[in-house]
């Protein structure tokens, strides 16, 4: 089964650990041990992943020197380079009978979109309210609560148009197993003569996946984090996590902003627009949850 | 005529040009031009390039923060990001009739190399001589002179197997122009496992490019930098450009280190175990080198 997989920033860095470049390495280890396990069952992978704690930590590395700040778009392209490049070497060290191609991918995003007004997707270190209001006064940042922290948050618009997706089909074709839409990848602009432009912004992953995953033509999206399950009455002393269910089913609404409802609605939209299901869970459980065993599935309504 | 075409760090950077997001992309757009007129010409490309100033600044920034720094492979892989990503879109935005693709790119090299233990290739900043060795000290750094002042400068080792290049091969045969092998590629070793591991080291984008070049049957390595062709006796009154020599009339140790000696020692290493012709010259004058007009070619001995 052609199957993208959106590896969540939570299964590539652990709520609360340090960005450093080796807990990076043995999260994605961890990664690259649950994916050969979906290559050895004999479905073929296209893998995305999240950026938000790296293009975070570039941002703030970037700040660091006399230089001017490198903007959002060419952040997140290096973090591309950064998580792609150790997630292609681990894959190819446990998947040795298989190719890999970590592949910087554009997205087209619209330059309307109300989110560069709104930002809301919280990228970098979680800080306590005092020390993000006195940043965001510093910085020009927006910060908002996330969880029982505060973050910083920037522009996060809706993906459009994978620009890579052919050369995407091609790999694939060929049996090549690509690591792309890094961070939900790097967001452009097309302007009124066709030409393309990086505009600041960080894409939701699980969003770019799920274009990515109608783009391909894929049959699944699979969608890991560190949580089992969608939940519902999430942090309530009645939360259930969710088996099966249906997008007719679903109000994304009742699921908590910035880490499961993006999931909720990608999952959903992927449903709606293909007839393909999506599902949610942990790391670990990749496989029994292409089974239909552990996670949250989310079917077409007429499945 | 296939060709795999080298981007020297001073095509992209103008020598004492600020390394700002800016810069970088006002270079990569003089870059795409001049290589748009070579797909104009109906040529393969296949593209590289340096990363010398952008690896160095990476580097810094990554030091700057309280995380302990990133190494250098970590670093080679962001630089690819950010590079490849501008390329991929300003060559994108010229000539719009092909695709494009960024690809990471693992190169093998010996852990024994010797440039291991004799750091040689400049990154990052100039400084002076006082500031160069008080960070020396401070970081634990190698500086050394390079032209008129002082930089760091990192192991270097031998490229000896670009990782991708079968990915590389199956998008050139569909026509999909790759960016590969930024800086050089990702130095990494391969343990007794057969696993592969990062290293800390740049390796010489013209020594990849020429590798690269066999790897892939190219028929002409072009190395693309600042100065308009080779000269011998380069920096003396008698100084004359060359322009064809044969690799048997070509002693590499006659120019400067640094700078053009890898250069021409790549060539004359491709030229020897091809057969093929290698050429060095301005970017600008991309499509008159191939044309045999500017620039020095170097060619087998039998040619």
């Amino acid at each position: 089964m052609k199957i993208v997989v959106a590896l969540g920033g939570n299964a590539l860095l652990k709520r609360g650990e340090a960005m450093t470049a080796e807990n990076q390495r043995a999260n994605i280890c961890r990664a690259a041990a649950a994916l050969a396990e979906l290559v050895a069952a004999g479905h073929s992978l296209v893998i995305t992943h999240g950026n938000g704690p790296q293009v975070g930590l570039l941002a703030l590395q970037s700040a660091a020197t006399p230089e001017p700040p490198f903007p959002l778009d060419v952040l997140d392209a290096e973090s591309a380079g950064m998580i792609g490049y150790v997630l292609q070497q681990e894959l190819g060290n446990v998947v040795k009978e298989r190719l890999f191609a970590a592949i910087l991918t554009q997205v087209k995003v619209d330059p309307l979109d109300p989110a560069f007004t709104t930002p809301t997707k919280p990228i970098g270190p979680v800080y306590d309210e005092a020390t993000a209001r006195k940043l965001a006064a510093e910085r020009g940042w927006t910060v908002a609560p996330d969880n029982n922290a505060w973050r910083r948050v920037v522009a996060s618009p809706k993906p459009l148009e994978i620009v890579e997706s052919q050369v995407l089909a091609f790999l694939a074709a060929r049996g090549v197993i690509a690591i792309c839409a890094g961070g939900g990848g790097i967001p452009v602009v097309e302007r009124e003569d066709g030409s393309l432009i990086g505009v600041e912004a960080v894409i939701d992953k699980d969003f770019a996946s799920a274009l990515l995953a109608r783009q391909l033509g894929a049959e699944f999206l699979l969608m890991l984090t560190d949580v089992d399950a969608v939940y519902q009455n999430w942090g309530t002393l009645s939360a259930s996590p969710l088996g099966f269910v249906k997008t007719s089913d679903l109000v994304p609404g009742d699921f908590p902003l910035g880490s499961m409802r993006p999931k909720v609605e990608a999952g959903a939209d992927f449903a709606t627009k293909t007839g393909h299901p999506a599902a949610i869970g942990r790391l670990e459980d990749a496989i029994e949850i292409i089974a239909g065993v552990r996670g949250t599935w989310i079917e077409p309504a007429d499945a």
